[in-house]
């Protein structure tokens, strides 16, 4: 049985937006059962953690000899070995692959900035101006996905790894008001919460944070 | 032969700093031929080039029916289908594809933001501290890929797609100092470098600058 790492004590206090939500949710959907093992923010930057991510971060991936990183990567080696989140046909495999991509590096970055500068930059005198910014460049790229994805239920035909990242990504914008200026977008992301095998991972991974020691 | 798309008059006047340079890089090595469609700042955001890639950028690829993006997927189609861009073993073929998705996802994303804000937030007064803040996280960033590569000449086994990608994320610190910190690092930037299916790649997008009419 494959085993991933995921925070002993989530910074986002189980709400799924650490990366091991990504894998846990493709475990979920190609049903494979996963363990997990848990790590402190001071076991990440060790050598035995290093060892598996030399970044020292979490999700990792471990299967017999062969040890991964990167959720992104992870989630298309699962999509790779079992049916349910990557299309048969060559052609529209590698769209979905585009898609990953995009989801990854082109979606995610000012998204997740967005998070560090509301955690780092609070009190900084220029917190307003580059949170307006963040804002600006975020709503160029959900534009962009709102026109493309028009009135499609997923990305590219059915339910892929592609829409499975995205809305990981899309979820770090929920409290900011900002999915909610593009309603096709909005109920996209609602309905990968939907999935059964969101909700089985969401629940897991709450579970962690609800069961963690108060310090760690 | 397929089609890729790069940018009319590239920012970066020629450096191969433009994502067009990995496709490219990646044809070369793998002696596959290929078209170039030139495009616009304009003509990146209007219908027909969106068609290919719903945000508006380069570069985008094209083969019969097939229309992909995001540099780091065609990268990955190009490798899939040829050999020489990935190891044969299913596990070295998995850790090679951890690695591409770590230079776009882990490594890249300051180095990027580190060139945006020399030029997007030069006369901010926030300037210099944004920058100290970013050549932290980058230097946090090329310590722990420093200590990974130790002597090894490519990031895990022989040249991939993945060193490919690394090293294309890599050029963009050049002139800031921040490589030389690393010699490890900047003497793996120059052996990617010094391949000549780079060369080859590199001389044709810097053709394309020489040859650019000045406006456009």
């Amino acid at each position: 049985m494959p085993t991933i790492t995921a925070f002993e004590r989530s910074p986002d206090r189980g709400r799924g937006l650490a990366r091991d939500m990504r894998v846990r949710w493709a475990f979920e959907e190609v049903g494979q059962p996963y363990e997990v093992r848990l790590v402190s923010f001071q076991a990440m930057k060790g050598a035995p953690h290093r060892a598996r991510n030399p970044f020292g971060q979490i999700p990792t991936y471990e299967d017999g000899d062969l040890t991964l990183f990167e959720s992104g990567a992870i989630v298309l080696h699962i999509a790779e070995r079992h049916a349910g989140l990557l299309p048969a046909g060559a052609d529209a495999r590698a769209r979905a692959i585009t898609w990953m991509f995009a989801a990854l590096n082109t979606v995610e970055p000012p998204i997740f900035d967005r998070s560090l500068v509301n955690i780092l930059e609070k009190d900084e005198p220029w917190f307003e101006k580059r949170l307006q910014a963040l804002d600006k460049s975020i709503r160029t790229r959900l534009g962009d996905l709102s026109a493309h994805l028009g009135e499609a239920e997923w990305l590219d035909g059915g339910f892929s790894a592609a829409d499975l990242l995205m809305v990981t990504v899309l979820r770090r914008l929920q409290g900011s008001g900002l999915l909610e200026e593009f309603p096709n977008i909005a109920a996209y992301v609602a309905r990968g919460e939907a999935r059964p095998a969101f909700k089985r991972a969401f629940d897991a991974q709450a579970a962690v944070f609800a069961n963690a020691p108060l310090t760690g």
